[in-house]
Parts: C-alpha cells; structure tokens; sequence
C-alpha cells in the first residue's frame, strides 16, 4: 500500500505575545495603545495568530473574585489583535512565565494548597477557566484556549502525581469545552513531559487530553550541547517532538501545534540565529503532523527588569523598541515560502520507537536528547523526514499509511 | 521621690483601614469615590488617623520595577483622607493581611529567597521604602510609616534568624528616616515577639527600633480563653502589652502606640462587644505610655470573599453597606470622653518581671497570656493601673519616677 496523505491544511505561523514594554508586568497598566504597536510589528511580517498570557492572580485575587475589568482588560487585547487580522489563543493559567510564577495569596504560605490536588483550589480555578473561556469565546478572532503555559512547571511547588495530574487537566479542558465548544482547548506541558522519566505530567496528557497536542521546543534543554546552534540533532529538535508527539497518539491523524520554539542565546548566537530560524522551520513544515508554529517570541525584554533568565531578554522578534533581528526577517521569508504552497508530504520512512512513552512513561529517558534512538534519529533525519512509530504499530499496515510512512525502520 | 509625669499628649484614634467593597483586593481596582465614602464612615465617628495597607507585589512585580500608577492611587487614598481632615500612617510591606501573604514572583517558587536574608531581595526593598517613604512625605496628613503590617508573619515561609531580622529591620527603619526625617519610622510585629520563646523576631525589635513601639492585641491568642469576652485579663490585655513594651523599652519615656485592637468573634460575641470595646479602652487609655489607639479595622469583610478566617469578616467598625454597629458607637463615645480631657495619670504601683525580655528573650513564655506573672498582673489590674518593672530596674527611683511608680510590688 502506497500511503496518501490528504492534502494538508495550510500552516498557522504566528508568535508568543511578550509585551515590549513592562513585559506582563504591563496587564496592571494595560494601555490598548501599547498593545496595538506591538501587533502591528507581529502583522507586518506576516503572522497570522498570537498567543497570549494573561496572569491569573490578578484576575482572581480571591478564590471567588474574579475581576471584570481584567477579563475587560483581555477582550480589549483580543479586539486590538483583530483589527490587524490576527487569531488568538488564550492561555489562562499564568501561572509560570519565563521563570516567574504567579500565584494567589489562596494557595501560599498560610494557605498552601496544591493547585493540582486540593478540590477547593480546583473548583476556583474551574470557575477560572469557565468564566474567562466563555468571555473570550464571544470573539469571533479567538480559536483557541490553552489550559496555561506549561502548568507542569508549577510543580514541584505544587505537589502532583501522574494520576492527579492527569484528572486535573482532564477535568479543566472539559470545563472549556463546555463553555466554548467552538474553541481548541488545549494543555501545555514542557518537554520533561516527553524526556523525564519520573515527571508526574506523561505523555499521554499531551496526546490524550484536547484538541490537539501542543508541544514546546527549547533547544536549552541539552540538545544544542550535542552539535551547536546549526547543527542537526539542534535544528530538528522540533521536528523530533512534533515526531515523538505523533507517535505517541492513538490517532494517527491528531495534528501537533509547535507552540513555543526560540532561538535563545547563548545556545544560538546573534549571527547564527537566521540559520537556526530557517533550517528548523524547514524541517518542522516539512511534518505532515504540523498545525503551525509560535515563535517565542514577539518582543525583547527590558533589560531594565531585573532576575530572569539571562537567555530570556533577547528572544524577541522585535526590540523592546520596535527594531526587526535578521532572524525575523528568515522567519518572514520563510512564513512567505510555506503559504505559497504546503506540498502534499511525500512518503517518508520510520524509526522504530521500543518505548511506547503513553504506556511506558517510566521509559522517557530512552528518547531524550543526547540518547541512542535520538541519536540514531537525526543521523537518518539529515537524508530527509523520518517519522517515529512504536514497535506496537510498526506492523500495522493501515496506521503506517495514515502517517505517510512507507517503510519501517529498526534501530541499529 | 513622689512621681510626677508630665502632662501628656492628646491621644490619637483611628482605624485601620480595610476597605468595604473588595477588600485589599480594590487596589487592583482603585476608585478615589470608594475610598471617599469609606472614610466619610471614619470621620463621622471622630477618628483622627487611618493606618492604609497598599499591597506589595502589585507596586513593586518586579525588583526593579517600581509602578508609578501604584504609587500614584497610594498617594490620591492619602490626599482623600485629607479631605475627611485624617492623618494617615501608611504600611508598606504587605505582605500580611488577615492570614494572606501577598509576595512579588520574585520571591517565589524557582526564585525563591528569603525576604529577611537575601542581599538582593533587600536591596530591592530597600528602593520600594525609598520611593514609597519618599512619594507620601509629600502629603502633610501622612505622619508615619511603618515597615510593613506584622512582617514576623511573613516567616517561616522566609528563614530568618533573631540577629537577620534585627538588622532587616534596623536598615529599613533607617531608609524610611533617611526618606523622610519628618516622619514617624515603625516597625510592627505580631505578638508571638512577646511571649514565643523561640520566636526569630525578639521584644528589642519593638522597643529599640522606630521611633515609638507599636503592639496589635488580639485576644484570640488565648487570653479570651482565660476569662472570656468580658473578663478582666481579657479586657486588661491591650494594656498588659503596652505595659510589657514600656517596661522593656530602655527609654522610660518611648511611647506605646495600640496599633492593632479589635473585637474578634467568636471570643467577643456581638452582645459583648460594646461593653469590651468600653473595658478595653477605658483600661489601656489610662496608661501614660499610650500614644494612640487604632482599632482594627474601618469595614467588615463580604462573606462573598473566601477562605478567610471566620473571625475576619465581622472586624469592621462599619458593615460593608456602611452601617454602624453598637460597638462602634461605644468606641465612639469613649474617644469623645477621653478627647474631653486626658487626665495626668496618677502615680501607680509596679509589679516586678524577673525576666527582662529584651536582653533574655528566651524567657518570653514567663510573661505569655495565662502565666503565673500575667495572673498576678491581671488580679492586681483589677484594682487600677498597674505597670511591669523589670527586675534589674526596680530600685531605678529616676527610673521609677520617670514611669509615675510609686510602689513596686514582688510577685507572689
């Protein structure tokens, strides 16, 4: 059997929302005006959603207050994206934020709480998730929520157990969509997901729960150690978990959106960054899985702020102060190329996965970065794609076809 | 030697103000006319000052980023209490609020250091009492700042040592005098500074650093257990700490300030609470140390607001709709009787404390609520003012005449 891919779906491409000025800081002085400089920079090279932060304590200071003039704040956000046609997905629970988390004084100190496991903390953040997803839904530029910005790093400050971590997504993502059944609703996880062995949120969170899996590739986290800023096993790391997250659904047709993806210093130098923008991109696009991409993200920070990460101020697209980087302008061309004309995916080969990482969460570590099958991985991915499928389903002739897989690879 | 004090000052009431619609919550959503209707309640009862809790994290999110806007709904609350002819003393470290702590990100989680300790975190506090210390000495109406409300609440969840947080304290209250000579400089603790024995925050705090000693009665912490609402160590316990803060003070002549008294339920039940107001007021005002008295607090809490302590909803002078109470009017009425005239207090008897708290703090729980020495103090308060002298000051007669003791009496 020859496998055919459907034609696919144009990609999505746009950006992670980093107010330029005041960082996320700036929701307690929102200013539409500030908001609407910063989107025009995303408009004008050509991007088509933004996915943005509100912080949730400042929205519900109390278990039972939520404050109608930060959900207003919000929806006056997602009306300045429309006028520049641009989509937005709403993350809610911020939650963690390049190193900072936000947290109410309702679940610190004398009133510490596990977020994930105490039921009167999870009925607040329900209401959360309820109120703000039915606010938001009744714009007709929002496609999509997400559950929070890799609410796993709220652990370990948050006690969790797979188990209870998976009923609390699996609970609040149904909250969305009862709320807004239009809407995308959707988890967010960082990738000890994916590579940690004894991480309490599992794979099978990221492909099980929502719409679709949402996956976010920072090549810090040890693969640019393995071969530099332009290296392969460094610019196919998207591709890899876009990968590992197809493999890993029961669906073979559940698309994967690349929700974070940057190009941070010093792992990927200024001069490098342009290279490191186009080779990953062309190698995600090229995934038959692939939703879209958001890069992280729209603008710098000010290096005025201080404590975070030393890598976190210059990720932007843009300069606090409104500058394009040459790495925009690939990411431009490159946005330009893929709308042209998203080819139908040729068939591509497979490596054989012996973890199944749904079933086998304990095995995580067999994949991650740096590993054999990783390894083995990027070596064939130079030649072209390679898809990942698990020793389960490599026989399984009508799963392979719906990936686009003609031929089944073992490991060395 | 017959004790002669000097005339003393008139003393000052007020209230602290705990505003009646949101709570301390209103600041993320501050309305001048809120504020305005909130005080117009105070001033109708002859209070003459407000303590005012602005809310740390939201003015200072991040170390280096001090909001203006913050500061600037700070200073129109000060000049709205000028307009009801109130003085106000301004808290700047919350911090602590009726069982919440409100602390910035920066000090969370993976940024997690301790407030007391870290050299970083400090430097960052030292600019936010600058600059607050600084923007509300250009009110006339604002006489005092105070470091923070109740800061030993914010341990254990920051470590601190008995030496950390003396010079925490010390280099503070020297930013405020620095800022604003004119000012009163505070420093306010919990009461567990005079009766835990391992308490980090020691009694010489109180009484060596700032410009008066400030101490918050709160008879739930076990002396309404001795003789309930209306009982002589109940309604003498305001009095028992500002006597214990003279006595430890070196200064025989530093003022006490009653910064914090309030009637909680259920250790006060509505029916008692005018006749515990009277007590409590009639025993402390007798006391020539007293500066003032601030009751605790201006307005009720909505039961709409969840998980506070249930005793924190029916604190208010006022109801949330502005109604007064039957203990408001009693207060009232005993401000108007002691404003009438402030007798110069007659000379009164001392019982010895063996244990001098500020060089032995370890010997705290001597004195705490319940104790053979409160006892004894207690049953001879019964009779008329009684003061506390310490052992090694006993035969002190300047000493002794400078406090108005005419008699020192041994404990039993």
């Amino acid at each position: 059997m020859t496998p055919q891919l459907p034609s696919p779906a144009p990609l999505r491409f746009g950006a992670n929302y980093v107010p330029s000025s005041g960082w996320f800081y700036s929701w307690l002085d929102y200013s539409s005006d500030a908001v609407r400089r910063d989107f025009a920079d995303l408009a004008e090279i050509g991007l088509d959603h933004v996915r943005v932060f509100p912080v949730w304590p400042w929205i519900q200071p109390n278990r039972t207050l939520i404050r109608q003039r930060g959900v207003d704040d919000l929806l006056d956000l997602i009306d300045v994206a429309a006028e520049f046609g641009l989509d937005v997905c709403v993350d809610l629970l911020q939650g963690h934020l390049s190193s900072f988390d936000f947290l109410p004084s309702w679940v610190l100190t004398w009133h510490r709480r596990s977020l994930f496991t105490d039921a009167a903390v999870r009925d607040g953040i329900a209401a959360y998730v309820d109120r703000l997803t039915r606010a938001v839904a009744t714009r007709g530029n929002v496609f999509a929520v997400t559950l929070g910005n890799e609410v796993d790093n709220l652990w370990p400050s948050n006690p969790t157990t797979p188990d209870a971590s998976t009923a609390w997504a699996a609970e609040l993502v149904e909250v969305v969509r009862a709320a807004a059944p239009r809407l995308l609703g959707l988890h967010s996880l960082y990738d000890a997901t994916w590579y940690a062995p004894d991480h309490p949120f599992r794979p099978g969170d990221a492909v099980d729960l929502g719409d679709l899996t949402t996956v976010h590739s920072w090549v810090f986290n040890g693969v640019s150690a393995i071969d530099g800023p332009l290296g392969p096993a460094t610019t196919s790391h998207a591709d890899y978990l876009v990968e590992l997250a197809a493999a890993t659904a029961t669906d073979p047709a559940r698309p994967v959106w690349l929700q974070e993806v940057g190009a941070p210093r010093p792992d990927v130098g200024e001069d490098d960054a342009p290279a490191f923008v186009r080779r990953t991109l062309q190698a995600v696009t090229a995934n038959p899985s692939l939703w879209g991409v958001t890069w992280w993200c729209s603008h710098d920070l000010d290096r005025g702020l201080a404590d975070f990460p030393d890598r976190e101020y210059d990720l932007g697209l843009f300069t606090v102060d409104h500058r394009i980087k040459p790495a925009t302008r690939e990411l431009a061309a490159v946005v330009r190329e893929t709308r042209a004309g998203r080819p139908v995916p040729a068939p591509r080969p497979a490596l054989v996965c012996d973890a199944d990482l749904r079933s086998r969460p304990e095995r995580r570590a067999e994949v991650a970065p740096g590993g054999a099958f990783h390894r083995e991985w990027v070596r064939l991915r130079e030649a072209g794609p390679v898809a990942i499928v698990t020793a389960a389903r490599a026989a399984d002739a009508a799963y392979l076809a719906a990936r686009g897989i003609d031929a089944v690879l073992a490991p060395a």
